[in-house]
């Protein structure tokens, strides 16, 4: 291994041991351990930065590599890029930015379950402000949340995305409209009794079809499900069971095995450098959104599991039509909470967070004036208004966590996840009736072989053009919906 | 803190992570994930012992305390004994020593399967040869396995093992002859069947109850049971659990609690400093023996648990009366396997250990005649002999771990037990009617105050003499052996 790459491999190791102190807190850790953890984990990461941003890195980026192979060339490229971001960015701010996100996490948590938004306020106006500085520090061209938007989703600027989003939005809302006059599906049935253990086995005998590798990785409960990744060889998803709704748990499994396939199909050559890991949040969310969603809530999909999943739920499926069951967990409405949204509105709470950050970030809205404006802009998009801040400006951790740009990433990934698929059933011409039979090694395959094997050696937009021919739109996604919830609504 | 004590913790959180990471190899990492986890444990514990060998190690302990309290003191006092002998091992013979034990664990394992001790021999020759190489680079007084016992037991010499050695053979020795001549009491109610949530239940009921706080800690499946520590709020146990005999999870459960305990009550103000820690292995083994074996192979214990035993396994133990039921789990025979001998002939077992490396390091025996002189030893001390190398020379894991100078602390553990049980005893008069009615905080208390809170602030000699007046001794151990089995076999 040459000098260069032991060096990153190191801070790779520092990164993915951190990660394991973090899976183990959200799945394992006694809770009384959470102070001490808090340090172990702030002393890898400061050590894996340090490294990055050493004297060693700089010395190597600036000398070059010997070789042209294109893995080599990615590597000094993408380990240039987060060396630029990380230099630039003075230590003490991002110090500065950790304290406040674990206080202002505090607050949220308080504030979310007292409904009282003037709790967290000062904790987000202090966290919009180090976010500006945070994007001075980095360096924009046309508007500083792009210097934000490109720590998740690297290379998007922001008017980029206020284009997709005006575009879909100009398409979806009519659509909104026209479903949401219809009358919904009955989806009580998904409310009934579904044991726990039957739940967590028929969750992982789907994913295990997919292809999900559990040779390299496994599952295990936590509050909040999330996948991580420790190497290309274990890569882990947990999930939560509520035994009183079908959907949190199979949903969210299929979820994070796509999160969880993604990491696992990632070159083996790539181990322990900068450029195994996904290449955008975006591309990662097309990839949990193309399996949960175009995969898991597809007719052809439940033509092959319905069976299965009336035989591991008889007393709450038994009686239920494949037909009746199809519709409910298709049911469109308009809603307030995000991470319960359908697929067809889920778009929509995102454009809401996305106008609003960039406003925050511009001035253009004052902190005390969001919970209104949250209100407005929800019953604009979605004709609803939250009667509380809880089911308003209060619902999501991610400002808590000092992250603003990250929003839009949800969207931009479920727009992907329909052009990937779109190319990958023209290239595999009877991937539906594969589907239908309970077959996915050539759909995992060509996502390997276009998405999953590139790691970070590819962007997002290389990704979409060399497997699709063309860049991010929107025709495919709203194509898809169209077509779906036509057929289901027969409008 | 002082940037002295910030650059500890730093090395401190390293090998707790560290820790983490083996912790869930052990538990519930996927096996394909092995190389990847060594490269990740291997840099997190390069880095610790660069810091602790790094030029700020050494300035921060020339310059001394600014301070002079005994917390201070101790902190100067152990980081010089850590920073010396980790400074005096040259880095090229670590790592010779980290790569020559990763071969040689994978040749016993092999060796051991297929009971070949000349597949191992070639690796336990090299071990021998680094160790030999380490004991000259540490520096000794008298004898080479003086530096190697040093690592595990600190202070401790080898002249003392073997004196103390040669005074407990002469009076074991006539005791374990007396003993086996005896009809052995029947045990074959222990290898009934024994439901494994059951075995779980009561094993976790019962340490509770000697307050092992699983609030700070808690308990996990392994194939091999330890006890690991991430935080002096977070001490971890594993178990295994074999439902054909009941004493590997119960008496395992309750030696790992006593290591734990050992390690929650170590002062808090002590966290993140390299005084939070057991201080030697032998006062370390001397807390999980106390709870094992003092405590839970002990006539009151199983006045108050008899009961709640037979009720967790009616099957097994039903129709078994308690008298026959302590005089199974107190069987004493010469046997072959150290994991698996009572308590009266272990010791027997870490002594033909202890002799046989202090002669391969004295260069007295050569690896080749290695399995003929195990034999003879065993044959010597306990007058059965060994029919195949897997249940003799190749029989313990630990020389392939590269470890010589461990094994003695095993019987130190033993003997230090007794000594402090005695005077616990002495300074709760009532101690023995408390345990039989299964109350042990008093006893915990006393441990806590004289053992666990100290860390390594006193050596393992400081805490023998001052808690109980007097250094290391056999006469309470064989007192207590003598006591217990004449009664037990009516001698």
């Amino acid at each position: 291994m040459s000098d260069f790459r032991s060096h990153l491999a190191q801070i790779c190791d520092l990164n993915h041991a951190a990660a394991v102190l973090e899976w183990d807190q959200e799945t394992y850790m006694p809770s009384a351990a959470a102070e001490a953890r808090a340090h172990q984990i702030a002393t890898l990461r400061r050590l894996a930065h340090e490294l990055l941003v050493s004297e060693k890195t700089a010395t190597h980026l600036e000398k070059g590599s010997d070789e042209s192979s294109s893995d080599d060339d990615a590597l000094y490229r993408v380990t240039q890029r987060d060396f630029d971001r990380a230099i630039r960015i003075p230590a003490d701010l991002v110090e500065e930015l950790a304290e406040t996100a674990a206080l202002a996490r505090q607050a949220w948590r308080t504030a979310r379950e007292s409904d009282t938004f003037s709790t967290f306020a000062p904790h987000l106006e202090k966290i919009v402000e180090l976010n500006l500085r945070k994007a001075e520090a980095v360096g924009y061209d046309e508007h500083p949340y792009d210097a934000l938007l490109d720590e998740f989703e690297p290379g998007m600027k922001t008017a980029e995305v206020a284009n997709v989003f005006a575009e879909l939005r100009d398409q979806l809302v009519p659509i909104v409209q026209a479903l949401t006059a219809e009358v919904k599906p009955d989806d009580r049935m998904l409310h009934r009794h579904f044991p726990h253990d039957a739940q967590w086995d028929f969750g992982v005998g789907v994913i295990t079809d997919f292809g999900y590798d559990f040779n390299r990785g496994r599952q295990d409960l936590s509050t909040h499900p999330f996948t991580t990744t420790f190497s290309i060889s274990d890569v882990r998803l947990t999930t939560r069971v509520d035994e009183a709704f079908f959907n949190p748990a199979f949903f969210g499994t299929l979820h994070e095995a796509g999160h969880g396939m993604y990491e696992q199909g990632v070159d083996g050559a790539l181990e322990r450098t900068p450029l195994a890991d996904g290449t955008s949040l975006g591309m990662h969310e097309s990839q949990s959104r193309l399996w949960e969603n175009l995969v898991g809530r597809s007719r052809g999909f439940w033509s092959h599991y319905y069976p299965k999943v009336q035989n591991a739920f008889p007393d709450a499926l038994g009686d239920v039509s494949e037909e009746n069951f199809y519709r409910a967990i298709n049911r469109v409405e308009n809603s307030l909470i995000r991470v319960e949204a359908d697929e067809v509105t889920y778009n929509l709470h995102v454009m809401v967070r996305f106008e609003l950050e960039t406003e925050m970030i511009e001035g253009k809205i004052g902190i005390a004036d969001l919970p209104e404006a949250w209100n407005d802009r929800i019953e604009a998009f979605l004709g609803i208004r939250p009667s509380n801040d809880a089911e308003g400006v209060l619902q999501d951790i991610h400002w808590s966590l000092g992250a603003i740009g990250y929003f839009p990433t949800y969207a931009l990934g479920n727009l992907m996840s329909t052009q990937l698929f779109d190319q990958a059933n023209s290239d595999i011409p009877d991937l539906s009736s594969q589907i239908s039979s309970g077959s996915f090694e050539a759909l995992l395959e060509w996502l390997r072989t276009h998405v999953h094997r590139h790691g970070r050696k590819k962007s997002a937009n290389e990704i979409l053009t060399d497997a699709t021919g063309t860049g991010l739109s929107v025709e495919s996604w709203i194509h898809y919906i169209r077509r779906k919830y036509e057929d289901l609504y027969g409008l």
